[in-house]
């Protein structure tokens, strides 16, 4: 069972900045501090962008801020935007699979279950609660 | 959030062989009743073998049977046993990985017991329960 990569990335990149909301971070900085590589980085960004979860703005003095109050934002809704369109197994995509026992299948009911009660942990936390601290973040 | 194909494949085996566990099924039959190809199908018997969870007999009326009763086989003991080995996220690694904020992240336990609900609803199940009804099964 696993998350993606740049799921685990996009939840580094928050929790590093949820430790300094009002600091804009350079993708260089944040890359170097939370082990991304830039390519990667860049693309979590951007997808964290689309989620309305974090603000860029180009140019000097420029970078990536919390677009709102880490507060406000569980790990839950995070990793159900960032992970959608993932299927746990074959049926639960969005085409529905090529499954031929699904229709006499008992098992997807259980597996959205259990997937639902892994979300629900994650609905229970506010990612204020997971800032990493900054003097513990690595320098250079 | 995503299981193995294998698994998948592994969960569908062992749904079929449970309807019929007296019968030897040969992989051919399995592979096209549940939709899998050969050779992937070789080898998430071999799995299921190794696990103890299945029995296979060379030669001709040989086959594939379930090693146990059905009753007494959780699915969620079938997905600890083939996801092992598989990270949730990068820090579930064997050897660690490679993260710079571990020291100071507090995600890693939350996740843990995200995967332990996912987990628990699936060993709260008996593969007697999810026995694919032959009658349905595809014939051919």
């Amino acid at each position: 069972m696993r998350l993606l990569a740049s799921t685990d990335f996009a939840l580094r990149t928050l929790m590093r900045l949820a430790a300094e909301p009002d600091r804009r971070l350079t993708t260089e900085t944040l890359a170097r501090e939370i082990g991304v590589p830039r390519n990667h980085l860049h693309k979590v960004v951007q997808a964290l962008a689309e989620a309305g979860l974090v603000r860029t703005t180009r140019g000097a003095g420029g970078g990536v801020t919390l677009a709102r109050d880490p507060a406000a934002i569980t790990l839950g809704a995070v990793v159900r935007r960032l992970e959608r369109g993932q299927p746990l197994v074959e049926c639960f995509r969005a085409d529905g699979g090529a499954c031929p026992i699904q229709p006499a299948c008992r098992l997807a009911g259980v597996l959205a279950e259990a997937r639902d009660a892994f979300l629900r942990r994650l609905d229970a936390t506010r990612l204020a609660d997971f800032a990493v601290p900054v003097a513990l973040a690595p320098q250079g």
